[in-house]
């Protein structure tokens, strides 16, 4: 074994960082055994210089993140601050100085990811992210090694641990979204704004990374589409039992049936209660791939937190260490396909509709022949009325969502559709 | 991209070989894009080789297996022969040839896994083989690299598609177990001999490659304690129902609660419905692994077949490739922990005993007796009486594999004990 240490520079010392200080220290000689040598934790940047951290020299402690990637003599800088700015400057400038790089950045990756795998690749340097999605499930390396020899077709999963304890609650309680919301908030899984975790945007990142893995094209998190999950109501659970579902915010990356393009949405949706993912509870996470050679594959563990990301960014940082001693870098970016990002218009799936119509004669035609003008094939149709007012229920085939969109449009101009109460898609089946 | 391609020897054109030979020609563009080079098929060695095989080139066809691997130009010889001659020795001479190598070899594998990994280092190559466990799911891969920086305690799995198709045929049709065999085996899901699998031998060698990996120790297939399912009955899973359980095949590895130790054991156990394995239906796989900081993750899919394996396969010769244009290797045998592994005596869990006995006053004081005097606390007991017979249902504690076996033997040498129905051991609680 080589005896002089690889040097580990740490960006950021929160709830990950301190778990990667942690086991980096406790776990040395593990460590040390896997990689083939010793790895030293030779800085960690902060902002609160002050705080006390069990386990940290307090010399190696830093607010001068720029100068510690400059050092010249790190190894691997492992990036946890996330966010853009400084992480994206902090990390081109450590392949600048000769570093690999581990981070868990998943809005940076989704954002700046194919200029950062360039920048990499420039100074034969790594750039990993294990970590950036589904926290410790391991997911990018099965995506993009295990399954290198295969044509993934779709992936579809649970990868925001806040809005799947919110809904799972909501499920199984009952409890209204603000009421589930806050319970999420104060035991901690949600954050005291949680417009990232509830409105997709955490979810959409990690989209844009998966599919653009998945599909070897660059998927830009602006090709994400994108649906929060704050206006799931008590009334959408109790419509999902009754079709044998429930609901969850579910990423979906998939390849048109043509192989010619792909899409890449996140939005709440029905699923069948005996989808493997149905059963995912709490804040677990858990992501279902299909292949052409492997079938249906599923990968299902904790999704965030500090010792689970961690974990995930280890393993990484003893790849990019075992990689250095090699003299040799990891896969890069593989995005050679280059396939086209189709629009929402073009995502074909089924849907559930709640509509408020009139309790008279004809209205049932009316609303089917809407459906049939926008070639979308109705499923089952359930009709229940009250005092003049009735609610209509309409599950409809595959369809393209551009065809859905125009179907509820020419409904809500109906005279006798008194409102759209609700529109979900229906996933898994 | 390389223009010259890497070669590729395949031996073995079965189930799981033409399905390599189809992906590696249909999908060579895709490959080579992934690798940075084509990868061409050299030579396929075959027993029959008067069968047609579509897709491959017949002068790439040969039955001098040992010819093709001595041929010099290969990079990549790809096992799926199985067994362990002459499988062992083509491996063992492709490295001396200058080639790495792929295998989906378990048997193999978990015999002589130590000294083909010797072989390997000895000649500065590659040997990978994520197809001999669990098919097409991604699972030595995650272990010994995604997980590289944790600490695993616990790998347990269902690692044999065909009894866990024999198994949940049992519960869910109520079916005896030569019943859901046969139906197995006219779906093609058993052999014509069933024993390897039936009997565990497959299981086990699966656990043995499993536990060596996840704790970094030489576990030989000798070292796993092995109980097939052959004597599983329909009133097993009645007790199972009644306890809130089904019953699976396990293969369990185990670090002892001191660390100092492993365990690795294959046997049926009850598992409570609401555990994720429980739910693994026909003859899929899934593989719940716990460590230290990643916490719960489990991995599922498809255990076998043709072109899964085929997916694992690739996998594995996409990043052989990739390491030989880099001139590199990937991460070869790692058991520097050298733990030694606990005999089954040693191995703790829950029981649950089903005893025939006399229905007369203080049958029970009796046996909770003999269980105290052997150290074994009892968790719940149900006795029903009929006709002078009574059936004691005993479900312990944790307690010792050894206590256990001493409690039963006392037990079967009392006089109001007619006789032990069945023991099952309780898992995943």
């Amino acid at each position: 074994m080589r005896t002089r240490p690889l040097k580990v520079a740490l960006l950021g010392c929160g709830v990950v960082g301190s778990e990667v200080a942690r086991i980096m220290t406790t776990h040395a000689d593990d460590l040390a055994a896997r990689i083939g040598a010793p790895v030293e934790l030779a800085g960690v940047a902060v902002r609160r210089p002050s705080k006390v951290r069990e386990g940290i020299a307090p010399e190696l402690v830093t607010t001068d993140a720029t100068a510690l990637v400059k050092r010249g003599d790190i190894d691997v800088v492992v990036e946890v601050i996330g966010g853009i700015e400084p992480a994206r400057t902090l990390i081109t400038t450590a392949f600048e100085y000769g570093a690999s790089v581990v981070s868990a950045n998943k809005a940076l990756l989704a954002q700046d990811g194919a200029a950062l795998h360039a920048a990499a690749e420039d100074h034969d340097a790594d750039l990993y992210y294990e970590a950036a999605v589904a926290g410790a499930i391991p997911l990018i390396r099965p995506l993009r090694e295990s399954l290198a020899g295969d044509k993934i077709n779709r992936v579809m999963g649970i990868v925001n641990g806040t809005t799947n304890f919110i809904l799972d609650k909501m499920d199984s309680t009952g409890a209204g979204y603000q009421e589930a919301l806050d319970e999420a908030t104060a035991l901690g899984y949600a954050e005291a704004d949680p417009t990232a975790d509830v409105e997709g945007f955490d979810a959409a990142a990690k989209a844009a990374i998966l599919a653009g893995i998945a599909f070897h094209t660059r998927v830009r998190l602006d090709d994400v589409y994108r649906e929060g999950m704050t206006e799931v109501t008590a009334a959408d659970f109790a419509s999902a039992k009754e079709m044998g579902c429930t609901i969850k915010l579910l990423a979906i990356c998939e390849r048109a049936a043509d192989g010619a393009s792909v899409t890449a949405r996140v939005h709440p949706a029905m699923i069948p209660l005996s989808h493997p993912l149905a059963s995912v509870r709490g804040a677990y996470n858990a992501v279902f791939v299909e292949s052409d050679a492997a079938g249906q594959l599923m990968f299902y563990g904790p999704g965030a937190g500090g010792a689970p990301t961690a974990s995930a960014v280890l393993g990484d940082l003893v790849a990019v260490c075992r990689n250095r001693l090699n003299g040799a870098t990891g896969p890069g970016e593989s995005a050679y396909a280059a396939l086209p990002v189709s629009p929402m218009g073009d995502s074909v799936t089924r849907y559930h509709i709640s509509l408020d119509v009139a309790d008279k004669p004809g209205v049932l035609a009316q609303v089917a022949t809407v459906f049939a003008e926008h070639g979308v094939s109705i499923d089952t149709v359930r009709q229940q009325g009250k005092d003049g007012e009735a609610s209509l229920v309409v599950v409809t085939h595959r369809a393209s969502d551009a065809s859905l969109s125009g179907t509820v449009e020419a409904l809500r101009s109906l005279d006798t559709v008194r409102g759209v109460a609700s529109i979900m898609r229906v996933e898994g089946e």
